[in-house]
């Protein structure tokens, strides 16, 4: 439980208040699980506020699927027809970028995660989000295919109060360095040690 | 995303397919944020294949809700509805857990953490979850409320096939003994280091 104590009060010239809803940067790496399911639980928390939610997997197949893909979209339908939460965006590269007439390439993912970011760009300058969550972005950064830099500078410009959640292994320095809070799940213990395979529900 | 390639394969005896499936023990401690978030995260996964999920916040205070209560609750209901998802229960220590005749009682939290393991007990005993999220559960642990070692004993015996997710910091090596997975949330930087304090939507 958070006991809301900050460690120290900078001379930033802002109020508490406005101190308290400064948007965020999150970062979720490190090499065990629980980065995608920690953001994923910050979104669900977030479509309780009403939040307009936007997830974005940067993920290759159109197979994969997370069982908080189906949940989402239950609770942003809920939304709709209910008007409880916020509205839920779920957007996958694997399967072609929905507002992309193109298919999803299994030849060029480079362009795919290009095309990705373009968008979400685009959406940040709209607004249209309350919480994006950036998932698996930190790979495409990693292998060279969107620039690290443009998109520091992208987040640290982005207008009004929206929070991005981005995760992944090895996040690059720089984003660690624009990011607000940052979470290294470090591996204690993996079932996959004692020759343990992922199962339904836990891993996916 | 999980590749399913073990480090090693055991000579227990088992099938893959038994490994595979054999419920786990997961644990999430360490100091910053993420550790309830990540495990609500694999919740909502579990409510996605019809689990049977029992939440049971070991936290002190009535008026600590996080958004993920509202949530689950609304996922809780439209499974009654339309049997989407699965069923979904919600029990709190600080308002009297609601088995109980007793409210919560400001003077003894000890007892009441105590009766909230005793029903846990119970439930494993009658396999009435099929996921168990023990939040904040290494408290009660860490003060001596709770047994360590009769936990550790209840865990390693549990019938059939429940996943139990305990969180909390500073977990006592024993628990992290009988766990299957173990994931530290490691602070690389928070925002009330730099004076910002929580924000709805974010901790909450």
């Amino acid at each position: 439980m958070p006991q809301g104590v900050p460690a120290s009060v900078p001379d930033d010239g802002l109020t508490t208040r406005q101190r308290r809803n400064r948007p965020l940067v999150i970062v979720h790496t490190g090499v065990n699980k629980g980065k995608s399911t920690a953001a994923f639980g910050l979104a669900l928390r977030g479509w309780n506020q009403g939040w307009r939610i936007g997830v974005f997997q940067f993920v290759k197949s159109a197979k994969w699927k997370v069982g908080e893909e189906t949940a989402f979209k239950t609770l942003g339908r809920l939304h709709e027809e209910t008007g409880e939460g916020g509205p839920v965006e779920w957007h996958k590269m694997g399967e072609g970028w929905s507002w992309s007439r193109k298919a999803g390439s299994e030849e060029d993912h480079a362009r795919d995660a290009l095309d990705g970011w373009r968008e979400i760009q685009r959406r940040l300058a709209a607004e249209e989000h309350d919480l994006y969550v950036l998932d698996e972005f930190t790979y495409p950064l990693k292998w060279g295919w969107v620039d690290v830099d443009e998109v520091v500078e992208t987040l640290r410009t982005r207008p009004g109060r929206q929070h991005v959640i981005i995760t992944g292994r090895d996040a690059d320095p720089r984003l660690i360095e624009v990011a607000d809070l940052v979470t290294e799940m470090t591996k204690i213990k993996h079932p996959m040690d004692t020759g343990q395979k992922g199962q339904r529900g836990i891993e996916w």
